[in-house]
């Protein structure tokens, strides 16, 4: 069920009213598409990452890089971003205002799909009669806006540098040391957690669609022979989700009859739509508002040839919050082809292989005499032709040296040989789990989201998981008194060496302040009152039950980790 | 002692080799002043980062946030950095290259102080003869290079952007949201480690001047009333540490004398940088390579009324590592006034506090009549004097309107008031210590760093602290064999999921793994060999002695905790 659709802002209000984030250079009048994270988004976000990097770092034995978020034009010239990351875009001559020429065709024209090209754009736009929607004025034809920040390394302008759009350029590029590291093995993969930049034309949605924004990836070289299968892949050949491929229906579908039945192209994305289902579900996601789409043909990052987005249901719609791709091996032949460096990897067999081929041999002896100083040249244009060009005929063509040559047949022979191979050499394909943390982040608010009524006034609370929770455990004396104070303090400091997030405070009615802890999703509150000073014990208080429990204070440390962990619930 | 001077390259070199940090975009030649950090290093600096919040988030109890990179014009404008954080450099008219006047300078003339303005250094380099280095070309009139990195946010150049010099302005601009979240009350701190921007004219020395760099801030908003006394002072009053003040002799002093002594200003900046000293040295500084200099008032940065470096001595000399800088009511006051925001905090006095003031009345009865439609303003212009301005005098001049009006003395009297305050308005001053993330790590691998002869061939050490070691135990089976690799997976296994940084490998003789662990810092190294299949023991070996004890199975996970935790040692 999606929440209503005022949702959004009414969690924005939540969020900048308890410090989860707020817009960037609020006394400046914001800066659309830019967001801070506040003390408990910062947390938050810190959680979610962590989580993240128990799956792909400590679970998949993956290597966490950290590059930085400037590269020279060199790298995005290479890997199709100067000539393919761009929308288009029209500005109004009158207002200089600048709009996305496929928003303002889904205004005018609700059921078109915008058009890709320049020209069709253009052609769309005019016969939807497209004006301005701030002030009427005339639009420009529609011209491809590239989505980079752009920069200058150093003085002047010769060396234009860019704000990276993801963090897999760099994984890419330090494909031959993180080979050496992993000592020449496939599979491997590389890590980064870090900030992604899109110079967006129209930011919205709060932290949905942000110009700089978080995010985690990991490159997984596979090689391409093997990448059919997965070994890890009967760990989520069972898992049921629901399923929107490309072509064929939508519904629910197993991982292993994805696989078996066409609806995904192999086991190597599969188990990482696996891994992503798991992840998001842990992380707070409702696994009820979580479907994987395929997408189109002509959907596709240039890059992609296969393509499933994790998405999740929130107010506003269906909405990607993690990207599944097949990248092949489009970026490391894009990056051999422009620096010239070798980022292929080698398979040795289980046994060397022996190849008998037939080739053309020059007769060396004939040749010195009749070509002199061609005879070299000659030599090698003929062990380059292929037996089957030259065998039966009297005489071949040649090139030598720029110039044809006619070869009699006294200067080659055919003859066979064996060679015997250790090993394939082969560009390493590459499957990308790209996770939206942002997106990731305002999903499990929004799951996690319920009002009610309390009183006649509106009561928030945020069912957030104990383990992802910016504070898991407030600790309250039930008045600011000292006596009560004195033992909150001494359980809040023993929990926070246990290593639980904590809160205390003093101020304000026990009501207020478990409000307050509702509002935050804090899932626990422990009370420490008049009878903890009589028989030693407090009160625990579970949020989404509201029930209370009362515990000895010596074990209270040891059931609240367990109530956090949740092998234990206040009944 | 420092090392020989080349042993940053050998300390480069080694970094590459084994994946702590290597130079960015490699396969394209390079990019002065990026690096990326590999498997190792940026386990490295997830330690150094994680220690610092162990200090400032869980041990100072202040507020993490993550705010972006890109900030628009109007905050570096208030900030003063878009006028004053910049370089003078001159261009070749010749090549085109770059160079910073005072570079040029120190090369010609050593003794020489590099002058500040534009003219002075004009003059300077002009009678030092100065030419382009590499050409010999020419060279421009020295001009003031902004260091930040420019770009526009949105289509078009109307938006500028700039990615942040440091960290710091977020929370300033935040101050009013982190006060509501402290509840109002000072003091309080807020922190943030991620990317700071330079666009240095000529980056050098590996990872420690960088165009992008990591770094951690902490901006402590205190009440300058109070900010001569920090409540936790004494806890680091008793440290020596090595000073290098303004004025007056370097020499080792406890922070408790270097206060009452007036070395330092007060507590507050003193507690800080014994709190950089201790975190420092748990690091892996050398506390024998560790000073504290205090900048001299003209190599102060434009915010900072007071700063003392953390520097350590490294192969190429002293180098700054850490600022603790006094901002005091720099920026809060600069971002008020331009964006008219209040960001002044409230200190309730215990007890209200009541004040006699003697003030001028307007008598409205008499100014009614004579002034008119003047008489409101007149009223004004009155109560805004000063008594003493008044008393005695038969007429005033006051100005209302934008007119000169003499006023009669029937028009006003002289009389005493009282006001109760309950607390006074003030603008925070701003305590920041500011941490080099990536000079952090490289002071700690070259303080590490050891090499010595081994059967006639160069030997690395790095003696990393166990706690921040990339590795901190590796576990190998004596041989590739898989009843041997068996027991190995499992200690592997067990001391992983103990919490430890664990490391596997069965490929090459035993020495050889050694030496690359002793290479990469790891401190213990487990061995399976095939005792250990008859009596259940296996083998320990410390890095630093190269000591080996044999311990049963059972112990070894508990044991290697001990070891990594510093409270057990193999002897």
């Amino acid at each position: 069920m999606p929440e209503p659709p005022d949702t959004l802002s009414k969690v924005l209000a939540l969020a900048k009213r308890r410090g989860f984030f707020w817009p960037s250079c609020e006394i400046y009048g914001g800066v659309a598409g830019f967001y801070d994270y506040g003390p408990l988004g910062a947390q938050l976000k810190a959680s979610v990452e962590g989580l993240w990097r128990s799956y792909y770092v400590a679970g998949e034995g993956f290597a966490e890089l950290s590059a930085p978020a400037i590269s020279p034009e060199a790298v995005f010239r290479a890997s199709g971003h100067l000539e393919k990351f761009s929308d288009l875009m029209a500005e109004c001559g009158k207002c200089g205002e600048a709009f996305r020429a496929d928003h303002l065709l889904r205004e005018l024209a609700p059921g078109e799909e915008p058009p890709a090209s320049v020209e069709t754009m253009a052609a769309a736009l005019r016969r939807a009669g497209a004006r301005c929607p701030k002030c009427g004025g005339d639009l420009s034809e529609p011209f491809a806006f590239n989505l980079m920040f752009r920069t200058n390394i150093g003085p002047g302008t010769r060396r234009p540098g860019y704000l990276r759009p993801e963090t897999a350029q760099a994984m890419f590029l330090d494909f031959g040391l993180l080979y050496r590291h992993f000592r020449e093995k496939l599979p491997f993969g590389a890590v980064q957690i870090g900030r992604g930049f899109r110079n967006e034309i129209a930011p919205r949605q709060g932290i949905i669609r942000l110009r700089e924004f978080n995010m985690a990836e990991a490159e997984v070289f596979v090689d391409p022979e093997r990448k059919a299968r997965h070994p890890r892949f009967s760990e989520v050949a069972g898992m049921r989700l629901r399923l929107v491929p490309g072509e064929g229906p939508e519904g629910d579908l197993s991982l292993g009859e994805a696989v078996s039945r066409g609806t995904m192209a192999h086991e190597s994305i599969a188990y990482f739509v696996g891994l992503t289902a798991r992840f998001l579900v842990e992380a707070g996601v409702d696994p009820a508002r979580l479907r994987f789409r395929q997408h189109a043909q002509d959907e596709m990052a240039h890059y992609a040839a296969d393509c499933w987005d994790a998405e999740t249901l929130l107010s506003f719609g269906w909405t990607e919050v993690v990207g599944v791709a097949d990248r092949t091996c489009y970026d490391l032949e894009a990056h051999m082809r422009a620096s010239g460096q070798d980022l292929r990897a080698f398979a040795r067999y289980e046994t060397p292989v022996t190849v008998e081929r037939t080739v053309v041999a020059p007769v060396h002896a004939v040749l010195g005499p009749r070509f002199k100083k061609d005879a070299r040249a000659v030599a090698r244009a003929l062990e380059a032709l292929e037996a089957g060009a030259v065998e039966g005929r009297d005489s071949v063509e040649v090139e030598a040296d720029g110039r044809k040559l006619k070869v009699e047949k006294d200067c080659f022979t055919v003859k066979k040989t064996t060679e015997t191979s250790s090993g394939r050499w082969f560009t390493p394909h590459v499957i990308e789990p790209s996770y939206g943390i942002d997106r990731i982040i305002y999903s499990v608010l929004e799951h996690a989201y319920s009002e009610t009524k309390k009183e006649g006034e509106d009561y928030f609370v945020l069912r957030l998981r104990p383990m992802m929770a910016p504070i898991q455990v407030a600790v309250f004396p039930l008045l600011n008194k000292d006596e009560l104070v004195a033992v909150a303090d001494d359980i809040n400091r023993r929990l926070g060496e246990a290593g639980f997030r904590t809160h205390s405070e003093a101020a304000d009615s026990i009501g207020r302040r478990y409000a307050r802890m509702d509002e935050v999703g804090a899932p626990f509150c422990v009370t420490v009152d008049f009878d903890t000073l009589k028989d030693g014990t407090v009160t625990v208080r579970d949020r989404d039950t509201t029930r209370q429990v009362r515990l000895a204070l010596a074990e209270v440390a040891g059931a609240v980790g367990e109530l956090i962990e949740g092998t234990r619930r206040i009944d």
